[in-house]
């Protein structure tokens, strides 16, 4: 059945091929093995109390951070820089008083993707709020929650956070 | 230590068959470099304001489409379709007025999966809710989401969003 | 180009040794094809009603399990316990009456990671919450939602869900 043919005159020439078919096998088979490059986030926001309203847009810095896998999450500017070219999921929940408007968004670079808000309401004591977007980010770009001026959430009591990962 | 008694007259019959098991390694090294497939949906629906309330059920159009890899869903007909048997994850967040009462349902075919609402408010201006759920999915499965008669969201400001992915 | 120098006085033994490579590759593929432990979770708790307020803490037992792969949830308990060391997504979101406080915490063994809450509101007949975390599990940590004591959710209508899984 087989239409194999070796030169038998040349049996070690056949071998060295084939060990070295061998050695390129492996070497993909390791890159494999590494798997994926993995990036995860999660962070919270926790500076004791409301935080705002300011008189201009933040960019949330979450501060308490409990995943940074691939280090692309930068907690000091509360910006995500995509690592490597791929699929990413991220989400975010706040909490916050009715003394003021409640508002978040999510951007990917200038654009902004998603939001959530709540009004300000004499009556309902507080607001819940968030959101998720599923990216294709080049590497480089970068993604994280603003919160425009004369809003404010809850910068306490481990409700506002952010998170997200790479899609394998 | 080897039990490997290579046959010395047939050595080149030997050399064959390893070339084969080598191209037949090669090959499922292929598929296996080839990953599984992505399927990844993200999207909005934004239609200038209030959506509903109406007087029969619908699908959630969610027209604003960021994410549509695999090309599952179709921002027609709201409908995501597995195109590949698997795990997915699948998430829905939305903002709505206080005036009328809120409600969106995901839906697997003909099943509800997971609903959030909220009821009109005389004094509350604004609701946000959301769910999530982890689906095992035959393919071709549907995954939508309804908004029963009488209620109502908002379709507009980057609010009401419905996301989902295969898990790998 | 090569610089295989095989020993033509030997090569059986050649043979052999890329025989038995042959072999240890197929069984590192055999691995891979295989894939990562697969684990999912998304259950809802339906009671038929309020749940709480209790006058202790309690864990909260999600019983109308959607999808449980690698049978790391337990329902009766409401505990998940990683059966592998990883990085997996919990989400959870809640629908509540007004006529209660509501509070959800996500524990990762006796850790507070994060939570969502809302007041008892005279006039806001409902409220709904949410959070989510990306969490670094060893094996046999385990990961459930609480709700303090005097506070309440909603446990019908499917709308108060636990889903989780592990990232790959």
């Amino acid at each position: 059945m087989s239409t194999c043919k070796p030169n038998m005159s040349d049996l070690g020439q056949s071998l060295c091929a084939m060990a070295e078919q061998l050695i390129a096998l492996e070497n993909r088979l390791k890159t494999l093995e590494k798997g994926k490059t993995k990036v995860a986030l999660s962070a919270l926001i926790e500076t004791g109390g409301a935080y705002g309203p300011f008189d201009k847009d933040v960019t949330l810095a979450y501060n308490k951070v409990y995943t940074n896998i691939g280090d692309a999450y930068n907690s000091c500017t509360g910006i995500f820089t995509a690592p490597v070219t791929g699929v990413y999921y991220f989400t975010f929940f706040y909490h916050a008083g009715g003394k003021h408007a409640s508002k978040l968004e999510l951007f990917k670079n200038c654009e902004m993707i998603v939001r959530s808000s709540d009004h300000k309401s004499g009556c309902d004591g507080a607001d819940n709020g968030g959101n998720a977007a599923v990216l294709q980010l080049q590497q480089g770009d970068q993604v994280y929650v603003r919160m425009p001026a004369h809003h404010h959430v809850w910068a306490t009591s481990i409700s506002t956070s952010f998170s997200g990962f790479l899609l394998s």
